[in-house]
């Protein structure tokens, strides 16, 4: 059995882990803080230090391991046959050769696919789409990533920037979104934007637990918050989820209309409210989509956490490099 | 060389012809009135008589012709499997086994695929798209038609809904559709969402020669007669064909982050308008859309005009029924 090391590589944390190429076991993970402030090199390096110390850590479990290479998980837009990420606001890189550079610290060959792209793969390989023929993931966090996998293969478009389902506009005069388009999902259902609108809901007088777990500094509710007090049962809490799922499910039953998918998957902390997401979010994608569409559709929470991108960084290497 | 006939059945029309394997020659081209109020076996027996004409017509250019089928575009949804429309509220349809019929009222192997899926195929055989990897297809006419083409075949989905592209929001709390959505393409930008935007702003005292074209019976203002008057000069028509041109920009926007394609082709009576449809319209998705994705991407006029549709049923049968 050959290993391969999956890299999954976000502007806060770099999550590392080493993956039998049949996907039966996942060695030597290892989570650190992304050094940006550091610099560029300092992730580089930091990086590959994290390779070196999975595989090493894998090789207790397994000694003598075949380590066939690495695949690497990046935010985007990417050169993917270049293997080159051509932005990545979190991380401040323009046209940064991560694959080369990461293959050269390692001595190992890589490949560089999208994180979201990576998370999707993941899941249709060993998660929650496992096996399904057209698959549609999104991963809510600082960001809205999105990924499309058709007959297991990710679906890169013309550029590489196939999938990008957080940049699709759910209302033409909304919220204006970093990309530069208005009404994005990604405007109204991010992390940052679900806190924004908690934020604004308490500083009008609203009634919340969310002021008093966060001693009255307003500003300082975060999205994990407003997740756990609305499974605990705070009303605000839960009526900003609700919103955020009517959010989501409007754009979803616009994918549901144009791709037609066996499974959505939606990944990310505002899945840890449960049924308060996916209840009022499959409502608004039957109310709103196609229904022989809505029918062939399963809208599940992602089943990986925290190691979909890896798994599916590896996924795209055995794609991209071919199965030993 | 084997000859297939191409039907495209629509509510207003049905046209058939008879097509070269090849595509090198469309022969027997007949246009008639599709006779929706005399039922739906007055319709089915008119597709068989127009077959039967266009091969006809076809055998005297062609003597002894060998034809091998039918390829039947018709509006959806649809089981294509077992070759069934299963709504069609245009012809007042319900789970109409249309394939079937067609066969065996023609003696002729016949398929079945969604109108404009066919017309999208058809751009990509021979048109505007000819021979891209990834074709995007818009239809304005009566309704907002789509449909998807990757590697030459149609993208059909999980349950042949796919490509729906008329029915995605552009404003989650927009204008009702009547697909029971709010906001779709189609509520703004088909030929009747277009008629009623000029009647509303010449009703509201506007000054336009739209007024004259129709001897001030306000309501007979149509969609055909907003790109004449736009064509030629008219203030209050070519704004509406600028509204029309963004709102059409910002649901491409959505496709082209979504599918990242190489071409996406508009077709239908709109682009007579030309450039002040797609000055706009191009304006608009670079406007909104990940410049790479929007560098990768031309946005056309259909070249098939009137035989698209008839062009891509005849290459879904070959898809289907595999070439001779």
């Amino acid at each position: 059995m050959r290993y391969v090391v999956g890299v999954d590589l976000g502007g806060t944390n770099i999550a590392v882990g080493t993956v039998a190429e049949d996907g039966s076991a996942l060695l030597g993970l290892v989570v650190r803080d992304t050094p940006v402030a550091a610099g560029a090199d300092a992730v580089v390096n930091e990086i590959v230090r994290l390779i070196k110390e999975s595989v090493t850590e894998a090789k207790k479990a397994v000694p003598g391991m075949d380590v066939a290479g690495v695949g690497i998980g990046a935010p985007g837009p990417l050169h993917r046959a270049q293997g080159v990420v051509r932005l990545a606001p979190n991380l401040g890189w323009v046209d940064m050769p991560l694959r080369d550079r990461v293959s050269a610290g390692s001595g190992l060959p890589a490949t560089l696919d999208n994180d979201a792209n990576c998370a999707t793969l993941g899941e249709w390989w060993l998660g929650a789409a496992k096996g399904a023929r057209i698959v549609v993931g999104m991963t809510i966090g600082t960001g809205v990533g999105g990924g499309v996998v058709i007959d297991g293969e990710v679906f890169h478009g013309a550029s590489d920037v196939a999938g990008e389902i957080g940049h699709t506009s759910i209302d033409s005069t909304g919220r204006r979104c970093k990309c530069g388009n208005y009404g994005c999902l990604e405007a109204y259902a991010s992390g940052p934007a679900i806190a924004a609108r908690a934020i604004e809901e308490v500083e009008s007088g609203e009634p919340s637990t969310l002021r008093d777990l966060v001693k009255g500094n307003i500003k300082a509710i975060t999205a994990p918050l407003v997740y756990q007090a609305a499974h605990d049962g705070d009303h605000l809490a839960r009526q900003v989820v609700r919103e955020t799922a009517r959010f989501l499910g409007t754009g979803i039953a616009n994918i549901v209309n144009i791709l037609n998918p066996d499974v959505v998957v939606v990944s990310g902390g505002v899945t840890l409210a449960g049924d308060q997401l996916f209840d009022p979010l499959r409502r608004e994608v039957i109310r709103r989509a196609f229904k022989p569409a809505v029918e062939a559709c399963r809208i599940v929470p992602g089943s990986l956490t925290g190691k979909a991108g890896i798994y599916g960084a590896v996924a795209a290497f055995k794609s991209q490099r071919g199965a030993a």
